[in-house]
């Protein structure tokens, strides 16, 4: 049987063109002859449509494209992500489905069983669980078909949650020839060779061949990276698609090729997918241009070759904004990076206005103390200059803020939080510093001084991030294993042996910055969690123990 | 059987708090000879403490709470709202529970069986689903306990949900003497009425009194308002808690009292909500004083009023920063309105700022055209300046935006939006002025001019909200019938006679504003469907409808 996988990048919502690109698929299907063509999960709405989903005429809209579909598919097998209504109207209105297509005729559907609840998933808000697992005969192959999180029970790979079902093993009596996996696998660093694992459980329990269909693209926050693949009955990696793109792969199974390997480069992954988050925001809002608050510093310098890889250097603006505490370094090497980079540069000078707000306020406060008022002032002013470049241009504003600032609440509301998208916020500084590396691995881009002089705001004299804060390496340390392995503080302080009270103040941050948090600008997800999505902490709480 | 109502409010995590509320209600029903003491869903932990409940520490702390409630169990009966671990560990590793504890036992645990999940419900993402139900018996009586949904699919009051299971019908053949709710049920317009039919409903299912113990208070931007009660088997309401505020009500049961009446009142009962959204905010963020943007307009007049009776007129600062686009009229009402509120008032004038944007910013632009970036540019000035009044002051931004401008983004991202809390920002501009009539009830506190001159937010010249968008009535109409009532475009353009062309670019503004509701300060919620909460929409998407 020759299977395609169509890694396709749909959008939210696009049920017109999404249904395109699964007949534009279907042509590519005849011209080289294959017998059965997998498709992503939600194929037809992009993942995820969320409260869309809550409209009827969105759903009967989905079920005319399949209509559509189903009449095209003459002389061709074909599996396709979408939505459809639960029938029983027991529990919610929908399922998560796999519509099930074979020359002219649609034979039925797969319903998702496992219906993941927890980080950025929300599935138990809009479906109900499928009620069985079933084969299919496809030009006399058994078909066995699953969507996403169906095959991560068997693998024991599953957060926050023991499925009282595993799909994979319900179906081992069916004795399939293949199965099928249609999924939307949000973007991870280090999570392709989790997903192999996957394959390879759901391989050796059924004993068959299996074809993974991944989508690609970003939607929102989510970057989906591709990698689809086909693993053979004894784990074997048979096939891999190409990542963070489009691909039309065609697989014979039985395959006679040669094995495939899977070299994953975290590093480039994660910038790739930086890209393609800000590309597709772009694309999929209908944006084209951008403009950066450059400081000088190494986060605006990462924000900075992003844009410009995803969007194009004629399409990235960089304002420069000094006030009375920048130094001549930050203007040289902002200056020297948007050369670098081939993108507009701007220098705008924000003292006049700092000085007309000191004076303006000067009447009605206390006394003349400089505190975080006039620190902050100076990053709002910044701001406010950002959007009006953004409303008058048409740019969207790039916010350059990293995941370390973000969580630490080390950053201005209104000020350096402006920002349509935050292209790193999921990426710890000391991340930040390694990603630079690679932006500069053939030829220097980012200036060297950039990476060699101390973290600083800039926003008062002889300004150090360390005046307040630890060492970026250990709070990113304490960061990574609070957040994403979600380890209690004295674990944290005994297993990266750092002293408890450091360990709490820096946790203790975090809840303080909650609120901040609230109004932070989306940012793109490339961790195990984020802040922005899939992480959900009351707005403030006080208790016996303040943090947990 | 003499059963107590302890009516509390939580603050979320504060465990400590929390289980000192539960003690002292203990020495009050003590008091009053009281047989059983009901307490409200999570009365541990408050409502909703969402992913602390990962923290392992935090159930511990939360089990150690229940462990000294037990041992000063001496004497009564109690049913606690708590969290407990699911020891079966299947699905979620949790369950939300009541402690049944008599006279310093534990007798065991009822676990919630209806889990909601949707709207501003997520409690799959953290709970199991209850086992089974059971009566206790206490004191000879025997006692259903359930908690809050539970009892709602008996009486068909559920949104986006069948459930399977009815734990009322269930409870049917184990006839209970009396059927205990704990319940955490937020505060929206109207809905008081509703939960009374759901006792009623439950009582005569199962043929007894129904005793409805609530949580009250505000935790973020959920408000949860009173009113336990008691209903007996026949549907008549024997006894009624206060609304907004902590009470103990003890009922004897059989009741030999005379019924409870309940008489809600709309506007009021709203006003209320907001007041305690506000107080309990600075409360639980350890907060006294507030800064507030007024205008001279409706919007910052409502919020200014809420927030003198919420904090104090001594806690309330108004700051007047007019433009050259500001009216005379704006400025007297302004005034007028901070004099007759009590409350401190100054004036501070953005023109200086504005003009030297303009200045700075015009060699950078390609011409002097006024746009909604200069607009733009005098709200974000406005907001810096109040900004720095919180700062050094220590104070919170109150957001003064109303629903309907935030809906249509009719507002400044980094401007008038920001706020650490939008205290209407679920209250429709028609609603607006409903409550300023309240706030006017005895006396005029917002001057007259301010109802009666048009909606401006003064940005340009001779500049009205019409310009722009349809008048408000219709605008309101239309987004109640979208957004609460969740109609189609053709449907409200034919139910409520108004043309189609304008119903959709209502609408369409929705869409287009999402990515600025992305970053909205959180609102207080009140209506059936609030923005900023129990809402998700795509950031963006593109399609054959662009609006569904």
């Amino acid at each position: 049987m020759k299977v395609l996988l169509a890694q396709l990048n749909p959008t939210i919502g696009d049920l017109e063109g999404n249904t395109k690109k699964v007949l534009h698929s279907m042509e590519i299907a005849r011209e080289k002859g294959v017998d059965l063509i997998v498709f992503p999960e939600m194929t037809l709405c992009g993942y995820t449509p969320e409260d869309l989903l809550f409209s009827q005429r969105f759903i009967d809209d989905m079920e005319e494209c399949l209509d559509q579909i189903v009449r095209a598919s003459k002389g061709v097998a074909l599996l396709v992500g979408m939505i459809r209504r639960n029938p029983m109207r027991e529990e919610k209105l929908l399922y998560n489905s796999a519509a099930v297509i074979s020359d002219g005729m649609l034979l039925g559907f797969y319903d998702k069983i496992l219906l993941p609840h927890y980080d950025v998933f929300n599935e138990r808000r809009y479906f109900s669980e499928g009620r069985s697992v079933q084969v299919w005969n496809i030009k006399g192959v058994r078909v066995a078909v699953v969507i996403c999180e169906d095959m991560w029970q068997n693998a024991s790979h599953v957060s926050n949650t023991t499925y009282v079902r595993d799909p994979v093993k319900e179906l081992v009596s069916y004795r399939p020839d293949i199965l099928c996996n249609l999924t939307a696998s949000p973007f991870q660093a280090q999570k392709g060779e989790v997903r192999v694992e996957v394959c390879r459980a759901a391989a050796k329990t059924l004993n068959c061949p299996v074809v993974y269909s991944c989508q690609v693209g970003a939607n929102g926050m989510l970057i989906f990276d591709g990698y689809s693949m086909v693993v053979d009955k004894d784990g074997t990696l048979l096939a891999l698609a190409k990542g963070f793109e489009e691909d039309f792969m065609t697989v014979d199974i039985p395959s006679k090729g040669v094995p495939a390997k899977f070299e994953p480069d975290v590093k480039k992954d994660v910038y790739r997918a930086l890209c393609l988050g800000v590309s597709d925001y772009f694309a999929k809002a209908n944006q084209k241009k951008a403009v950066i608050g450059l400081s000088g510093g190494i986060d605006s310098a990462l924000v900075a070759s992003i844009a410009k890889d995803a969007l194009g250097k004629e399409n990235v603006l960089g304002i420069y904004m000094p006030s009375r505490f920048s130094s001549k370094e930050g203007y040289e090497d902002a200056k020297k990076l948007a050369e670098n980079l081939g993108i507009e540069f701007k220098t705008i000078s924000i003292e006049p206005m700092f000085e007309l707000y000191l004076e303006t306020l000067k009447e009605h406060f206390p006394d003349e103390d400089f505190d975080i008022t006039e620190e902050n002032l100076q990053a709002r002013i910044r701001g406010v200059m950002l959007m009006a470049f953004a409303n008058k241009m048409k740019m969207l504003l790039l916010n350059t803020g990293d995941k370390s600032e973000f969580a630490l609440g080390y950053c201005t509301l209104y000020g350096d939080m402006c920002g349509a998208l935050s292209v790193i916020g999921d990426v710890l500084k000391t991340d930040v510093y390694e990603l630079c590396k690679y932006v500069n691995r053939e030829r220097e881009i980012i200036p060297q001084r950039i990476f060699d002089k101390p973290p600083s705001p800039e926003l008062r004299h002889h300004h150090k991030a360390t005046d307040t804060l630890p060492p970026y390496p250990i709070v990113d340390v304490v960061l990574k294993a609070y957040i994403e392995a979600q380890q209690p503080i004295d674990v944290i302080a005994k297993q990266y042996n750092i002293d408890y009270n450091i360990v709490y103040s820096i946790i203790e941050r975090i809840y303080k910055a909650e609120h901040k948090m609230r109004q932070a600008p989306p940012a793109l997800r490339v961790s195990g969690r984020a802040l922005t999505i899939g992480r959900r902490k009351p707005l403030h709480h006080t208790g016996r123990h303040t943090v947990y």
